[in-house]
């Protein structure tokens, strides 16, 4: 056995009220046991494929250069094809064809090599449709940790044949900027596609408050650094740890309500005429 | 110290929202660090010693030959011994004598030997009785996980004499089956003690739609075999990765509040008469 | 690489619902791969600084001696300095310095010696206010796990000048204790600052049933061992593996919505006229 192995990275919209994510660790483990486990989330909302790849992509900076990383966000259950992919920064990723992994590996540098998973010395036939990760794709990630080269989990693909997300970018103006709802989370702060260099670009980054309209309504938000800096009920701006705008509100108000915001509607941001 | 140790595979009805899961996690790493820690689930339904006995059975083909299973759901806190068995397929398992452990260890070929864990070198009293874990049964699991022989945990049981939980078996008629409610779902999804042999057995296995009745309610359910077959509020019948046929329902729709079930309920399955 | 390093401790406010536990494993594990990671609870109330200090510190006994504590509970958001701290015993404990470390290295025979979290070596300024754990404060903790000598972090502080914690102690009479709520759970139990000692010195260690009176209700509680000893709706009192007096009240009631408490209320504990 080698003296250490590869880390894995494991991200996935399992939830965490039943046995699936352990059943997960149990095979992971069963066949890398030196591999630290790292669980990213397993709360992604359930199916939804962008979500998963933005967040996984934003974690980018924060996991180790050889980490192996297993996403499973697969609302077509087992009808894409299952995928191996080593990025040019050395890391591998394995999961679904559905786009999941593209923003992480355009992250990591690009796709270098992809194989298709199908090697049956590394997968066997799922025991159920409605749960083939442990059968499929758990294998392929923990034997890449363990030291196996990724040809042999199967044939290899040309990587411009790999699904991939497009992001919507920010659309800059003089003073505007049009951005859109990326993410939330539970304390109903809105994370947006707009980045701090967009702010520059569009001359708001010296603004102290900010309008955001959004179609269904409006508010005046203050720049600050923290979740904090606000009080409750007040409307803020910050950027957070994945580089992304985000409107927060003090608690216990939620700036998705308020706002009546959903991943993907528009949002326009300018300087605020308050003070 | 050796080159590496078993896994310990954790499961209990403890939830996740203290630090009981931590506190035995910090004593099984302080006694056996190269042990893979797998918390297969914590959120066993409390007390439920028998959804805990077949969650348990149920994920036997995940888990790896060489596991040290430490199962805590103990609805008599101490008040039944404590053991630790030798399973044939060479596992061991560690946990309460209340049956919790026993559909595990016959999924693993039969309990070879029993010890009652005892010796004062391996246990130390419970700093209380409410959460006895850390102290009776986290440091026999992981001495086992590093290496201890089975017998320095405590004076031999005979394995006859261990508590041991039965399960109703399905009655299997011509075209009829009759089953039982086993588990079920924070989605509503419905476990039976049905298997897909037994659907074979009754000549159902062809059939697209079955009927589903229970006492207070029945339904016509369509074969699929995963979740995302399904339109908002249609009944469906899968066989899971647990291997059991689920009554599952298009989300958001429960097919546990739609037919009024609960485990230990009663249903009858037969072909449909629908299309 | 080392054969083996110390094990890794960690407690936040950070709760389970995003990726910032993720992220701070994954920070962990890449510095200090061979470090066993126990995460002790996620779920401080967020922002309670003393909450987090009293479980922690609750939580020692089953902590190893050679383990290094993460705790970040920081409602000041680096405006307090980041501290690491050498324990009598052997401990290593790091986060910021606001008191919620004091209560953990008093329980484990006092601050030895103390730095503040400095060189650039091991931190990197941190991507966002909002969550600066995994760039200031997991480096280090890894590092130390690792085998890093603490005075490689950064400038030596004096220990007497670390923020310290000072939790109220009950006031003992003749057949009467005034104690205060130091903490609760989701099932509405009642933790206090009063330990088994604390009833035998007012002589109530041998009654049967006690009287809590709150400000705004009053009850008759049977002591008991566990939980499983209350009926329905009955209130109760254990000592709990905290070693805390717990007010409980059997399974669908709350004890804490029964008697209105909050953390920091008072409550008087005298000898009960029931039978």
């Amino acid at each position: 056995m080698p003296d250490s192995a590869r880390p894995i990275v494991f991200v996935s919209d399992f939830g965490l009220g039943n046995e699936w994510v352990g059943i997960c660790h149990s095979v992971l483990a069963g066949i890398s046991p030196r591999s630290p486990i790292v669980d990213l989330t397993h709360l992604i909302r359930p199916l939804e494929v962008q979500s998963g790849a933005l967040l996984l992509a934003d974690s980018m900076p924060y996991i180790a250069e050889d980490a192996v990383i297993l996403g499973v966000v697969d609302p077509n259950v087992g009808k894409d094809r299952e995928v191996a992919i080593a990025s040019t920064s050395g890391r591998y990723l394995v999961g679904p064809d559905n786009g999941l992994l593209s923003l992480a590996w355009e992250a990591a540098g690009g796709a270098d090599t992809a194989v298709e998973i199908a090697s049956p010395d590394v997968v066997r036939p799922p025991r159920a449709e409605s749960f083939r990760a442990p059968d499929t794709l758990c294998p392929p990630a923990a034997h890449l940790a363990a030291g196996m080269p990724i040809e042999q989990l199967g044939p290899t693909v040309d990587p411009s044949t790999l699904s991939a997300l497009t992001v919507a970018e920010p659309e800059i103006g003089d003073g505007q900027i049009r951005g859109e709802v990326i993410d939330f989370n539970r304390f109903g702060n809105i994370q947006l596609n707009i980045r701090e260099d967009d702010l520059v670009r569009a001359g708001l980054d010296g603004a102290p408050f900010l309008t955001i309209k959004a179609t269904a309504a409006s508010a005046e938000a203050r720049r600050g650094s923290t979740y904090a800096d606000f009080k409750a009920g007040e409307y803020g701006v910050i950027f957070d740890e994945r580089g992304r705008m985000e409107i927060v509100r003090g608690d216990p108000e939620s700036a998705l309500a308020g706002l009546g915001l959903q991943p993907g509607h528009l949002v326009w941001i300018s300087r605020s005429r308050v003070p």
